[in-house]
């Protein structure tokens, strides 16, 4: 195996021992000291390499190497927290592979072999992952302007904590501007199937898609579970247990795999065994390949909890928010994508992302180019998820290799991305 | 106004001060400062009166007066402690018109009206509430011997506190073994609408209901909510709402206002918008008049509820918890009652208590009366809870009149009450 290959995977496999759990996956929320860990550890790292850090006010860590003073910079990376018993790759992984390519480049830089018209960053945004503190995909947003900065700062996780404090706690608010970026790439993997089933290794991505979340407030009425007669009660968990069931129902209107819905969030107040629950706030997310599927069915949604709420006489109160269009990456990206993994001797297919990405809010202020690499059995967001150390030396060439084309302009001029 | 009876309002509308919620209700779970405030003060009501305050080691507070030597003691008393956002009648009215009862009696005896062949004593339990350490029933279930008092010490609330750490830190985590008790006493507001239906201001309970728990572990897989297709999840709160529902329905095969079932504890785990939840722990509280209707519904729902599990490949743990089978008050003690109110002037009736009491276990170990006074709309645990001073009051010349009996031994060598 090839040192760089060697020396990426050794440090890929080493960041799954910061906030390790019992059964192979880590847990390293936002701001807390398992995440502050594992920054410090990959800024060293970059450190070692030559590379400067800078921290921006959101806690946005970049690694920069200036080649051409005062030149933008071509921007690699992802992000490093994750969700609670998460998996080891989503994220960490891109974070680790632009850092290998931006060394692999400056090697060549240094010694005469690539002539750059760009300066190269990799960056390390923060709260990807949205679970202390929603919503997510935060850091990058505050870059690209999309969400506003002091706000941001004052957004509590569960305990009261804001995330200007967590920030603080973990040393990563920092004071300086980010580097001013003129293309993005992203190396993710799939948390799908696509890529695994039909064999190819690497996907190009051409949109993300349209999403939008629901908060739900079911309010009844508090009452004692054993001197409260059954039809004296306005029980706020059975009717949230019906609003449940009806976000998982809502996808029978639609054909298969071309939508989902879920609701992941869910407090019960006052959540005591012997009392009547007064109270239910719960998200439902909502993701379709369709603006159209996803706004019929919150209508759908939004119809059944009114009848619902009648039928029970309690309050439920619902109300759209983190409404995400769908989101397309530019054509001469997703060309130069495909030219990259030909020359690199690997198949690649076009793809939709389910999922967000700190990507889609780049493509909105630069040229932008998203890869994915193979997932086993499609599963994220728990310890099972799994990437093949060979699918990852893949997407490492070839975000290598997409760097490469990147810091010599070649998406310059490129309109950005966005919705249509 | 009596002096007394306005005495006696005065410290009870006093009361509701301590950790007074918005709406008129109040909110001071077991061990918190707003609890040991109140136990502060009205220990010191009961000093100021000539009582001596005693803490065992389960928290339980016995302030005792004794006038014949080493004789037992007739105890009155019902709890401080609330559920979170409570009404202010639950328990804290027992107490204080525990005290008050006392304070006359102590009158009688000094003045040489009364000659009591035993002591007197007014108790205050420890968590009875059970809403941040379950189970519920705690201090008068370890006083009886029905909990081991060094498990129980150790218990923990959510936030990883143990009983032990709540009582040091409001100061009555004591040494002192409680006084030997002869007899037990409590009033309590009915919490149902019984009397109030039919206009009878004193309830003489004779029997509580059959009642169990069942703790359910739902563990299904975590994954992310816009890249799992719907086909590949194993969604831990879908089945959970579904289990919520079951536990609905099943009363629909039994008489009305026979049975009752709830989920009042539900907690999802990882709990975050994005993440399909891979768990979810929750408390099913069944409660009926006759046993085997609690137990034909427990088998109902286990055979449901392993359908469920089936159906949906995940795993769901059923275990039987907190079980506490019928419990008859003695015959000679309602007679008391009976007599008692009719001496007083107030009509009376027998019914039994949806809800559990300290009396429950007290009832085990000594003859054993419970008193319920009207509640307003039968609506409790929850801020609306009302009762009228004038039923109050008619509960306080019960309760005087049942202790009056009780300190001269009147239910001495009767059977103790419980199970048939």
């Amino acid at each position: 195996m090839p040192a760089d290959e060697r020396d990426f995977l050794t440090d890929f496999h080493h960041s799954m021992t910061f906030g390790a759990t019992e059964n192979n996956g880590v847990e390293r929320q936002a701001g807390t000291p398992e995440h502050g860990q594992l920054r410090d550890w990959f800024r060293s790292l970059g450190e070692q390499a030559g590379f400067t850090a800078h921290v921006d006010p959101i806690g946005n860590l970049f690694l920069t190497k200036e080649w051409v003073s005062g030149a933008d910079y071509a921007m690699l990376g992802s992000h490093l927290d994750s969700q609670p018993l998460a998996g080891r790759f989503d994220g960490v992984y891109g974070v680790i592979a632009a850092l290998h390519a931006a060394i692999a480049l400056d090697r060549e830089v240094s010694e005469g072999m690539l002539r750059p018209t760009h300066n190269i960053c990799v960056v390390d945004w923060f709260n990807e992952e949205g679970a202390r503190f929603a919503p997510s995909i935060m850091g990058s947003s505050v870059y690209a302007g999309l969400f506003d900065l002091t706000e941001t700062l004052q957004i509590r996780d569960p305990q009261g904590v804001t995330v200007a404090e967590a920030l603080d706690s973990i040393g990563y608010r920092g004071t300086e501007p980010g580097p001013r970026a003129a293309a993005y790439a992203e190396v993710h993997i799939e948390q799908g199937r696509v890529l695994e089933r039909e064999g190819v290794p690497i996907g190009a991505v051409d949109r993300s898609w349209h999403t939008q979340k629901l908060n739900v407030e079911v309010l009844g009425e508090q009452s004692h579970t054993g001197a409260t007669i059954m039809s004296d009660r306005h029980d706020a968990l059975v009717a949230a247990a019906r609003v449940v069931l009806m976000a998982e129902e809502v996808v029978e209107d639609f054909e298969p795999e071309t939508i989902v819905t879920s609701v992941g969030k869910f407090d019960v107040r006052p959540n005591s065994p012997i009392v009547v629950p007064r109270q239910v706030s719960l998200v439902i997310d909502l993701r379709a390949d369709a603006e159209a599927d996803v706004n019929a069915a919150r209508d759908t949604l939004k119809r059944r909890i009114a009848e619902l709420a009648q039928e029970r006489d309690i309050t439920i109160e619902v109300r759209d928010f983190d409404i995400r269009p769908i989101q397309y990456y530019p054509e001469e990206g997703l060309e130069l994508t495909e030219k990259a993994a030909r020359d690199a001797g690997l198949n690649s297919r076009r793809l939709r992302t389910m999922a967000g990405h700190d990507s889609v809010p780049m493509n909105r202020i630069v040229p932008t180019v998203m890869i994915f690499v193979p997932s086993v059995d499609g599963v994220s967001h728990c310890e099972r998820e799994f990437s093949r150390d060979e699918d990852l030396v893949s997407g490492l060439h070839l975000i290598t290799q997409v760097a490469t084309r990147l810091v010599q302009g070649e998406l310059d001029g490129t309109a950005v991305g966005g919705a249509r």
